[in-house]
């Protein structure tokens, strides 16, 4: 008969039929305790982490498709969430990524809408961060983190009339400076909440109780900078045995009904009090939170709003501890009323680390193509809206919101990172590649438009067509290299989005050098051919294949070089012709020099850089303006990628952990060739089959320009390889470097040093890495060194003097950390696959010690945002009587200060137009720039008549006036430091806006 | 840059955070259409299968613990569905299992009650088989089928005034005929669904269109039994594509705003037509079923009709097929109204295979002791409940209910069956445990008002305390085995739930032999001592302590033996007291005969069984009353259970899989023990170490008894064991052999044959058992050999005159059918376990051709029915002045015609009482018996007035009168037979109560 557990229990009422009215039954959980002064208050923050793609791409888990890789559906997590918050009125929930409840909310009936606002009104669903996804921290530039955010806000504000209090960046991997005060204050959130410190600052700060801190991102705004920020005591999930997900594998429900068996009320209760002392032992106060939530879940939300209701219920019955629904929101005001004094914090989280062997430090430059299709999409939609709001936007054609959204998804901390699955990425550069030809398309237009404008200054209609070419990094442009119609002339418009004036140098592929390059007043302009090298054939060759999906017959011959000069927010015109003679005249077209010389010089300007002819390898460089002259070596190596050893820890899209042996030097010899010219000097150099490189030294530049061509890594020697360049300067720097904080602030690092706790070095190449977004230098007491970079990219400075980049990286394993792939990217044709070759520029300076940042901010603003090409055919009098070939938007003669961005321009749909300035230069950082700023607001939009005039928070979603400002207590502070630099309120009939260092004012204008 | 799938698609509205209001957005699925005529309709019949216990328990299920094994929670279920109901009224869900039912429906709230009532009264919630679990159709009791189904059907019609309309036996592993006629018809339904019958039928049906049949269950009841039968083309499953469960990994949503990628409505309605197309290819008419849902799913329903209702939208745009929400009601509504005519079946479908190696014959067996349990307390359920009527309900006390609910639990088709994992097994084990020891409460509390009633006749309260022995088999009764007190005797109090006087042996372990037994007159009565054996009394230590937890101090040395005679409805009492002398005055203590002739003949009466001395195995049985002479043989063997070859399909918990070679025989030669008596003569056989066996033939009795005792059986030479006894008669069978149909109607048998298909035989063996509930003979045209048994139990006749049995299994491999667990049964003590050792009886008889019916009628019901022993300790004289020794609560003198069984006397809740009366004999069956019976209710309840009085459907939820006839057009036939012998309308003065053959009439009474 097998064996009988004969424990007796009360089966009475379940088994009869009738006793359903009878005592035990229905049980009202009383979830409205609300804060109780005097006990330990647990917070449970129900959330859903909803990454905006990762392991599936967005729209993948929106809907719930390809299920196979993960269980995840976000329309689920919305539609479960409101059904359950109406059931009842104490329960709350939160939630972050715009991205996705956009696409919800959208598919609602009005009805639904309807309870959704009630809900929001209420309380109960409250939106934290706000923005278009949870962005990445290290890998993100400030103004796009600035567009995301206001997409986002933009939504809410709208539909809701809500602005987001609370920072919820609970993922992202290590956070930011600039996320604290500029994402954070300056949106007007009161707090900041995430889970990923490092781990020994973690230790620490459980030991001290100083996992929640008063940060104060911002060194040039000090005390005004302040956000509570809320470092989590493990991660974002609840307690263990506190999960309740739909189907979820150690689901221990609350079971409070007799007659049924495991009846588990007080053992349930005794859980929760004790894992709640656990966390009270670490956190100052009487309050606690719970993320209540993991990602993906709420799936089906009542199979946690149901447990959450008995624990808050049986547990407030036991009285030990208080448990009540919270958000962010509630929780930071709880803190307030503490009137508790708390720990200071400065300059960042950077960088993360979850173990020993375990620093996030790869993601900072992994997939290094996609971060710099990201970075080349963010200046270019910026100038094409101001292209837009130019030409005036038209509702009923393209315009540049769908690059907007593309972009904002790519900020997601599993996107630019590189740390989302490939077909995920392929997804994210499928939607950029979207947003951009809608966004092309509105500045073909908004071109043509304006140089259409001849007649009466008014945009007009025009008949010309453009076109662009987004491939020129590697000389495809059929626009420019087919042949010039007999009578017509090449038309090139160059449009710079810049505030100031501008001289750039144009390069353009071409296939004869029998061109001539005329300006606006028909006048001919010096101009220099360099013959296209093989490297970039080759690589043309292929990825116009893998790209357009179509062998590509043409390959151009030249680059045709030379100079442009544009007027801020405006553009000027350029006509090649072809001249009749067919024969070589030709400039600049210089053959390799012979290397007999020791020493080869380079540089047709101030700037020389000088070569060993015998290693070929860079020696030094000088300015005989600035009178700097600087010892530089400049070298390839690569490091092998971990395949873990005692700590399995491997080498992968997040971790950087090398394998141990020193960087290999990728070739100690390399061969130059050397090409000169009366506007440009190149360099070339083959490090190896799959490192070469360009250097370019203009004659009017005092900085020179790298263009490395890395890859496909080989990987047939089974090692992962990530490649950096390093540049050794003859310096002592004192293990002291200077990176950026999202390509605005620069932070002061320390080699093998933290300031928040004593640091147990355990990898001394990994750790001491750090995001570079704009760019990184060095200084002694004499001169500075500086690179730029064009995307995002881990750098640091290993030993003194030096600087090293994280070009490339191709890892044959993954690094556990959940996307369950190689970070080994390869490219396809036909059936022909490569490892991917990644092509970019950095850009070096030596300076003066006290001026490198005048070099550094200007010549960043026009990396970021180069001349904007487009090109017809036209017989050139024909334009120049018809058409407008150069003016500025602007008033004439006016430009923006050397210190002052326009860093956002931009129409929106009901009219008003969204205006940001931006000074760039931070207290301090440059004798005559640091100071105030003016800009006259009038003078930018000339012809045009400023109607309204708002000034707003920094995402534009509540005037500056409302943003409640929140004073905390800091501990051993008894007063606060002098305020800050920051411009005076607007006067309305100058419209003067005043600029503080650092200072980012946002206007909302009608016209 | 990675590569750029460039497909453009119109992102514009989803990325501009203003058009929310926008054309694209919110769609409202037209789900309305129902039926329409002239088209294909598809009936989306939405349900979850929510087994009543399995891999989990069925509070773990219900609950959503243990997650581990399978993540499954019935309350989300029914929590989801109803929020997803009230979304849409044309939305409909079906739910079968009011055991997971009614714990919900307590748990909720008066308002949650009232919206589902409404969704029930509207159709959006209907409930299908409404009984407590989908029982199980081949090892279940009919008594027990109707029990648990009134159980459930009494909460619905209590809660929603709703009767079930439909059969829904989806899982169930094949199907029996009083499924069809009893279950089906009788309760009420006009239709039965069902997944699973025999593969080789399956595909034979799908050829000629006849999945879908009228099923015409009952011999006796011919087209009055006939229901309307759907079998489905594969399983309860939605079509490969169609399913919609929360996280489900093939998860293939109907993605339908086109401005997310993958839009996909196209494909999926034609993926949708496909699968209808398919399916209406085997489906006579224009409807088919789809069963949308599968095993716990609707975890999260809105998943489901989300789906569901995009597909139903988009199809009917589409307007090639039609699609609606529906059920099996309005399904087989739409099936009649269709007019067709469909193929008769008859019979069962028995036994089910789902491949060549794959019969599910195994679990007919599996877990005997398990089955025993349930069979042993249906019997006192049944006994429990009369006693609790006779002596009142006291809705304060304890009561059967308990004991209702785990016998209903038990009935579920991965229950009895012994298909579910250990643990739950055990679950089921504790649950049963618990109602009975309720029951046993009101027993002895019954019995002991009972007795007390001398004095006015009414039931009173009494000082006696009653015990009682469910521990009997193994010869462990503290209450009969204690010393008598001086000047007491131990009282036994015998009660009797047949109808019928009823003369039995009574068997209880007693510690001394100077014992005498005393009838309630005063009078000596004979008795017989049998020595206790060893194999009981090792079985006594090890399972005492393995069920009790308490090692046992004592056994018994005697079986005391002597006859009891009991009155219809009543008990009698008998007085046991030691003699003053302590000499041996035992009488049947008969010692070891010597073994010196040839044969040996048994048996104290007309009954004689002869045994060969020198192999110790039966030879013949004869009857000197009846004149039946019968060589006999019979054996025990075993078959190797298969362990997979070139199919890997192994033997395990559901299906018998013999490993090919042919069974083995236990022992050839048997030594034998002889023990002799007055009463009874017992034959002792060891047929090896783990088998033995005692035969006993008693005076009185025209049948043998063997009682079994099998295990542990050996797997250490890795050979999992399926043990049968074989009995080979000398007879002419010409492969026929008959079986009951859940313990009540006999089915013809015909080895290697199957009537509604040429059989292709692949498995000799397995392909040719059936279950036993009641018994199986063969006959020839002289006699009929007859084996009754005492639980659920798989048989088979596997050459002419033999029948075989199969009593235990032991298998080291799981069979791959999900419970993913080796059917290896162990019993532990301390740290000491051993296979599990299994004790039983069966019953033999031969009778003249024609009158088996007769023995295997009565005897059965006997079986069904023992005496029910209670035991006290009080002097004899006191108790007799005090106590009612001997009385039946029928009018004196009256008992029920010996074709009449009582199969049903319970007091509701309410105070009314339910009385089910059943004729015991099929049409033709019996001479004498298969007549109309005559049922005096009125003296049945003798000192009782009935007040009202009413007739019901089998499950006692509507007026006979009420039940819908459904008349069905049968392919081939013109008109009916001829109707059957049914009982006329009760006469409300006389209320005498006729019942024809088969007959089983319900009737709510009160007093």
């Amino acid at each position: 008969m097998g064996s009988l557990g004969l424990t007796i229990s009360a089966l009475l009422c379940v088994v009869s039929v009738f006793c359903s009215n009878g005592v035990e039954g229905y049980i009202k959980y009383n979830t409205g305790s609300g804060i109780v002064d005097g006990k330990l208050n647990v917070h449970l923050v129900a959330h859903s982490h909803d990454d905006v793609g990762w392991l599936k791409t967005v729209d993948q888990y929106y809907v719930g498709s390809n299920n196979s890789i993960q269980g995840a559906c976000v329309e689920n997590v919305l539609d479960s969430v409101v059904m359950s918050l109406r059931r009842d009125p104490n329960r709350k929930f939160i939630f972050a990524e715009m991205a996705f409840f956009n696409r919800w909310w959208n598919e609602q009936s009005v009805e639904i809408q309807d309870e959704v606002r009630k809900l929001v009104d209420a309380g109960q669903l409250e939106f934290v961060n706000g923005g278009w996804c949870m962005h990445d921290e290290a890998t993100t530039h400030y103004i796009d983190m600035i567009d995301q955010t206001t997409f986002g806000h933009q939504l809410l504000k709208s539909q809701f009339n809500k602005t987001p209090r609370a920072g919820w960046q609970i993922d992202p991997f290590g956070h930011s400076a600039v996320q604290a005060y500029l994402l954070g204050v300056e949106v007007g959130f009161d707090s900041l909440h995430f889970a990923r410190i490092d781990y020994q600052d973690r230790a620490k700060r459980k030991g001290d109780k100083s996992l929640e801190v008063i940060w104060q991102g911002s060194r040039t705004f000090g005390p005004s900078s302040r956000i509570f920020t809320n470092a989590f005591p493990v991660h974002y999930s609840p307690p263990n045995g506190f999960h309740f997900e739909v189907k979820d594998e150690n689901f221990e429900p609350v079971q409070d009904n007799p007659l049924l068996f495991d009846y588990n009320v007080e053992k349930r209760v005794n859980d929760f009090i004790a894992a709640a002392m656990v966390q009270a032992n670490v956190t100052k106060g009487n309050h606690i939170m719970w993320t209540m939530g993991e990602d993906f879940q709420y799936q089906y939300a009542e199979s946690w709003f149901k447990q959450m209701d008995k624990l808050i219920h049986y547990v407030n019955k036991d009285g030990r501890v208080n448990a009540l629904y919270s958000t962010p929101s509630i929780y930071t005001d709880a803190k307030l009323a503490s009137n508790e004094s708390w720990p200071l914090k400065v300059d960042d989280y950077f960088p993360y680390a979850d173990g020993p062997n375990a620093y996030w430090t790869g993601f900072f430059t992994s997939r290094p193509a996609f971060k710099r299709y990201i970075r080349f999409l963010s200046g270019y939609y910026l100038a094409a809206r101001q292209l837009e709001f130019l030409a005036g936007r038209r509702s009923t054609s393209a315009n540049t919101d769908g690059l907007g959204d593309a972009l904002g998804i790519a900020q997601h901390h599993d996107a630019i990172t590189g740390t989302a699955k490939q077909h995920t990425t392929n997804d994210y550069m499928k939607r950029l590649a979207i947003g951009a030809s809608k966004a092309e398309a509105v500045v073909d237009s908004a071109l043509s438009c304006l140089v259409g404008s001849k007649l009466n200054g008014k945009c007009a209609a025009s008949t010309v067509t453009f076109s662009q070419c987004q491939l020129l990094n590697i000389s495809f442009c059929p626009s420019t290299e087919q042949d010039i119609p007999q009578g017509k002339s090449l038309v090139v418009v160059a449009y710079n989005p810049l505030g100031w004036n501008r001289t750039d140098i144009i390069r353009i592929p071409v296939n004869y050098h029998n061109l001539v390059v005329k300006d606006s007043m028909g006048k001919i302009i010096e101009s220099q051919y360099v013959e296209v090298d093989n490297v970039t054939s080759k690589l043309r060759k292929f990825y116009v294949e893998a790209y357009l999906g179509t062998s590509d017959k043409y390959a151009a011959k030249y680059w045709l070089v030379f100079p442009a000069s544009v007027p801020p927010l405006g553009w000027n015109t350029y006509f090649i012709s072809e001249t009749s003679q067919k024969g070589n005249r030709a400039r600049g077209f210089v053959s390799t020099m012979d290397l007999k010389k020791e020493t080869i010089k380079v540089g047709p300007g101030n700037l020389k850089l000088s070569f060993s002819s015998s290693s070929g390898q860079l020696k030094r460089m000088f300015n005989s303006k600035t009178g700097i002259d600087l010892p530089v070596q400049q070298s390839y190596l690569w490091y092998g990628s971990s395949e873990g050893d005692t700590d399995p820890q491997k080498s992968g899209a997040y971790i950087f952990r090398p394998n141990g042996s020193p960087a290999s030097v990728v070739s100690r010899s390399v061969p130059l060739k050397i090409i000169r010219g009366p506007l440009v000097d190149e360099v070339h150099q083959q490090f190896s089959s799959w490192i070469s490189q360009v250097i370019r030294v203009y004659k009017d530049k005092d900085h020179a320009e790298f263009e490395f061509t890395v890859g496909p890594i080989p990987v047939d020697d089974s090692i992962g390889k990530e490649v950096i360049t390093r540049l050794t300067a003859n310096m002592v720097t004192d293990k002291v470097f200077y990176t950026d904080s999202n390509a605005r602030d620069f932070l002061k690092r320390v080699r093998d040093y933290r300031a928040d706790w004593p640091l147990k070095v355990t990898q001394p190449v990994a750790g001491n890495y750090y995001p570079i977004n704009l760019g990184i230098f060095v200084e002694d007491k004499k001169s500075e060194f500086s690179v730029l970079v064009d995307r995002a990219i881990g750098g640091a400075s290993i030993n003194d003097g030096e600087i090293e980049l994280m070009l490339h990286r191709r890892t044959i394993y993954d690094d556990s950390r959940g996307v369950d792939e190689p970070l080994d990217e390869s490219v396809c044709v036909k059936n022909t696959c490569e490892g991917l070759t990644v092509r970019g520029n950095y850009y070096i300076s030596a300076d003066k010690l006290g001026s490198g940042a005048r070099w550094r901010r200007t010549t960043s603003q026009e990396i970021y945002s180069p001349l904007l090409l487009a090109f017809s055919h036209e017989d050139s009098e024909k334009w120049k009587s018809s058409y407008l070939t150069k003016a500025t938007t602007m008033e004439s003669n006016y430009s923006l200060p050397n210190n002052v961005a326009l860093i956002t321009l931009q129409e929106l749909v009901d009219g008003s137009v969204l205006v940001r300035l931006a000074h760039l230069y931070e207290a301090g950082e440059d004798p005559d720039y640091s100071k105030i700023a003016k800009v006259e607001l009038k003078k930018i939009f000339a012809g045009k008549t400023i109607k309204t005039f708002k000034e707003t928070s920094l995402s534009a979603n509540q005037d500056k006036s409302e943003i409640k400002q929140t004073t905390w207590k800091v501990k051993g502070e008894t007063q606060n430091e002098a305020a800050p630099i920051r411009g005076g309120p607007v006067d309305a009939a100058s419209l003067i806006v005043e600029l503080g260092p650092m200072e980012i004012r946002t206007f909302v204008l009608r016209f």
